[in-house]
């Protein structure tokens, strides 16, 4: 335990630095002396950050997403194809998909995956609404974009299971080399299934 | 610009977060997820943190330390050597030393280094007040504590002069090997002063 350099107001604040993703305790330090020297500039204006997205936070009824309005702007956006919903684990996945720009659908947040491993099962996730939302008639493709680990893997034979009987599609992301990835980095299984999914130029 | 993922509430949060020593545009996003999901376990806490802070820190009028009290902690301590004030560049090196607890004595925080090339002159620096501290009569010793740079050095140059005629002792921190350093990892600089000031065993 290093010694207290500071009163308990400032090391508190190191603490609680120190639990952010990305900080370390030795970080967290150089980031609480930052913060108070920027006080003005930076941690004031965080501070109001905080209190706004946490008077207005909350997840999403319909997907699970998180963000200030329920259901989430992701929801209400009418320009997106109402046919196709995208099934993640989390709403990192879900953060990453839309950076990547890469689709114009709607979202369903499953909030994990199956791990029998971590006592981790069907109705710890977000399952139930899923499955009205593949019922509800306008949905045509379910497209599941979980990662391709055992735990991704267990939670995409079950819901593919779960929705058999629902009449839509399910489809899952392909596998292959990542772009700009070097091939002796890949590992057998991803080369194995870049080659048998390749295209013609 | 990646695209916004979230309400602006939430994409402000991203920016504020990506400008805070250790993070970058990346760990912000995580980090910004992070806080959001621990909301009542991080981010409000936090949040008070920084009111708590906001509304108390100010710089210390004897030392130029950074703190929720004027005088600070370590002025108002009197179980410190008042013989000896250590002066330092930035309140992170007061922190540095601090956690080491090397040494039980008051400090001086100038708030940087001369660098003529920055512009900075002795008139950007907390110089006048240590002049004064220095002629007051109880201080017998003035530990120069700054780095082993060309403005560290400048600064120390300029330092040891102003304070020649005033009767008290300046010294240096010793120049040699980190404890735990490796000797091919250090310029020759370092392990020439290392064997200069070597000592028996
Ligand atoms: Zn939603
Ligand atoms: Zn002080």
């Amino acid at each position: 335990m290093p010694r207290a350099v500071a009163g308990p107001e400032i090391e508190r604040l190191i603490q609680l630095l120190a639990r952010v993703p990305g900080l370390g305790p030795r970080s967290a330090r150089r980031a609480a002396l930052h913060l108070i020297k920027k006080r003005e500039q930076l941690m004031s204006p965080l501070a109001s950050a905080f209190e706004e997205v946490l008077g207005k936070i909350s997840t999403c009824r319909v997907c699970g997403n998180i963000d200030v309005r329920d259901p989430c702007s992701i929801c209400v956006d009418e320009t997106r194809d109402p046919t196709l919903l995208v099934v993640v684990a989390d709403v990192s996945d879900l953060w990453a998909l839309e950076r990547a720009g890469a689709i114009n659908a709607r979202y369903h947040v499953l909030g994990g995956t199956l791990s029998p491993l971590d006592g981790i099962g069907p109705e710890d996730l977000n399952l139930k609404t899923l499955i009205e939302r593949a019922h509800d008639g306008t949905v045509k493709e379910v497209l599941l974009a979980l990662g391709a680990t055992v735990d991704g893997q267990t939670t995409a034979h079950y819901v593919t299971e779960m929705l058999r009987d629902s009449g839509v599609a399910v489809t899952r992301l392909a596998h292959g080399v990542p772009v700009g990835g070097e091939l002796d980095y890949l590992d057998e299984g991803t080369l194995a299934a870049a080659i048998k999914a390749r295209t013609s130029l």
